[in-house]
């Protein structure tokens, strides 16, 4: 399979990737020795077969549903959301036929229950997801909803579990109910499961390809771990390392694709949380073209002169409407005449890169021919590649998030602390 | 009318404010003189009452559609997805018997066919919304959207234009299909027009009380602009200032409040458009508990030192669901048994706010009562002085985004030099 992107690093020119590049080359043989072989369970997603069958029966049955609601945090919710972008294109429009799936992260009160005010438990299927099986915010989430499914009948038909194989709060959960549970790779950290069942149960449910996210993702994957001049998520990781050398802290990802919205969302935990630690790290910033060219492009050409600029930008030249100029009927949108929206949009991006090349600001280009399930996959196992050479760049270990552990823990002791309730 | 929010800086205590803050002395004094004099357009939107008859009659006649569609960009947009956040609660669960609101931004061909395939032109009211009615993306928009929404009838009862006074694009646009305008305040900056027409007429069209907005946002101004001692703007913004000589040029804003989420990025625009210039300002990054907590809240809490986190957080003790131990059967919940939901989210946002304190890391926390038309346009206000105040002490001008207009060009210039298209 040809790569499905291409990834530019013109604008880049100035910064010496050589040095960190070669750096890579270790880390790049230890990934490629480690595959296959269950070390980095991340890499080997792509090639599971194992666990299709449970995943396409249970989405089988959850497709029954007008809505599906997701309760999970994290790690358990972004790859999902970036999934099912490709189903609703990222603004909600969700295709006939399908499912819509919401997304519930947080313990809002006031949300939550405006959100089951509108749903009809009748024609609601519930997933509960969460790796460890205790995550606070998604137990609490669960314990509210299933006795609102309930109300339209037994439980066991209408939800889904996904959790580790422990004996944890979320297995006792559902066996308590019959709701079966599928398998959460143990050794599989949240914010890189989007290619295991967390991220491809949602994704067939909205009946997305999955075999085809997978073998993208093993495309790029194979690609990269062959050599460090040719591998294009090392080319990114040395960037970040070579930029942090001049105190470039800031990573802007920036998709012109409106499906690729939550792509950038996914992005930010998978390397805010993998490298930010011990003082390292740069802090990603996710951004939406055209849009932010109204609102923070100002900030990134003229403000602090910190940061990394991606685009990822798909092929939209001649797509969508073309304007005659009979039709513009207006002399002074000459620049319009005779193009498409997607010729706008091409020119946008291009734009933004060439004005940001000309402020010395470095900006590297990542373009899809298309947004397929395959391209996604791609770029999903590009990101993570990326993020997890640039831990070893960085020095750090990619995979843990001990300062926020801290925090959970504090959260229980004054939940426990709290005057007697009503 | 007491003020609806509070701001709590004891865990910047570390951060000497009082040099800053002797700083914003004249800049309050100027703004308070400026006050009723249109000198600074924005102040004075809280107080106008001249254009709410034209408001309210736009709103009652697009109230009849099920969906209205809102084009517009930046400051044409991003002040409406945040009023319209009251009425869905921040996650699309629109209230039976308004229309819904879908703001479109960008120009992705593929979104935007995705958008129209989905609507009723029978069933769709039409906003453009451009201030200068030059803005490339959403004269595109309108181009393409105006023939789509003509199949169901006449244009002039089912669109309203927002633009200024000038003979521009979408002034010519509108009369030539006999579309209302309503006039965007020539001297207001797109990312300061929240309170204007720009953000007050979708706010109308939800069914929102535009004069309470109002209220509360002069509520906010007139406590701000009284005294710096006291003024929380001013504190605001002199804690940016005090902790860009320390280098942290990182501003979170993390609501805890699913209705805020869109708050925060409206914020990011006002924040890094204003400031961004001439090296100086400090990067935006929109945030949302709890989801955040685990995804970004590793980096802030041991990544680089360089963040301002700011908590923006509701009374929620007591509220939403309660977990009496029975129903938990679980011992392990033991620390939910006899709490509810919004308690889980009270000690969150404390603990994430405890975390980073103990780690050295600046946060401070702005608490409302409830979330309503008034405490939002409290919090607009406060954020939009805050800006000004800040931009005072930086030495920058907050109403320019002069980087931004080299891009436009250039784009332009490429869509004028494409091959002819089909």
């Amino acid at each position: 399979m040809p790569l499905p992107y291409l990834q530019d690093l013109r604008h880049c020119a100035g910064h010496d990737l050589d040095g960190p590049l070669a750096h890579t080359r270790p880390v790049l043989a230890r990934l490629k020795a480690a595959k296959g072989r269950g070390e980095y369970a991340f890499l080997d997603q792509p090639d599971r077969t194992d666990d299709l069958a449970a995943i396409e029966a249970a989405a089988s049955d959850m497709r029954r549903f007008g809505t599906v609601v997701l309760l999970g945090t994290g790690g358990s919710s972004l790859g999902a959301r970036t999934l099912a972008a490709l189903a609703d294109g990222g603004g909600g429009f969700w295709p006939k036929g399908t499912p819509r799936l919401i997304v519930a992260e947080n313990v809002d009160p006031f949300g939550f229950e405006r959100m089951l005010a509108t749903l009809d438990p009748a024609d609601t299927g519930v997933l509960l997801v969460s790796k460890s099986g205790g995550t606070g915010e998604t137990l609490a989430q669960a314990h509210a909803i299933l006795p609102w499914l309930a109300k339209a009948g037994a439980l066991a038909p209408r939800a889904r579990a996904i959790t580790e194989p422990t004996d944890n709060a979320l297995a006792r959960l559902a066996r308590r109910h019959a709701i079966p549970i599928l398998e959460h790779p143990p050794t599989l950290g949240g914010r890189y499961s989007v290619l295991s069942v967390v991220g491809l149960l949602p994704a067939a449910i909205l009946g997305l390809d999955i075999r085809a996210l997978r073998a993208g993702a093993a495309a790029a994957r194979d690609a990269a771990l062959e050599d460090p001049a040719t591998s294009l998520p090392a080319h990114g990781a040395a960037l970040a390392a070579a930029l942090v050398h001049k105190g470039k802290r800031t990573t802007v990802l920036c998709p012109y694709v409106d499906a690729l919205g939550p792509f950038a969302q996914w992005f930010a935990q998978l390397w805010a949380e993998s490298l930010g630690k011990g003082g390292e790290g740069t802090t990603p910033i996710r951004a939406l073209g055209t849009v932010d060219q109204h609102s923070q492009l100002q900030l990134w050409l003229d403000g602090p002169a910190d940061k990394l600029v991606t685009i990822v930008a798909r092929d939209s030249r001649d797509a969508g409407p073309r304007y005659p100029a009979a039709a513009l009927a207006d002399a002074s949108l000459d620049w319009l005449a005779g193009r498409t929206m997607g010729d706008l949009l091409d020119v946008s991006w291009r734009a933004t890169a060439e004005t940001l090349a000309r402020r010395g600001r470095p900006v590297r280009i990542l373009t899809i021919r298309t947004l397929d399930e395959t391209t996604l996959g791609a770029l999903l196992m590009h990101f993570m590649l990326e993020t997890v050479i640039a831990a070893d760049l960085f020095g750090v270990d990619p995979y843990d998030q001990p300062a926020v552990e801290d925090g959970k823990k504090l959260a229980r002791t004054y939940l426990k602390g709290m005057g007697a309730g009503g």
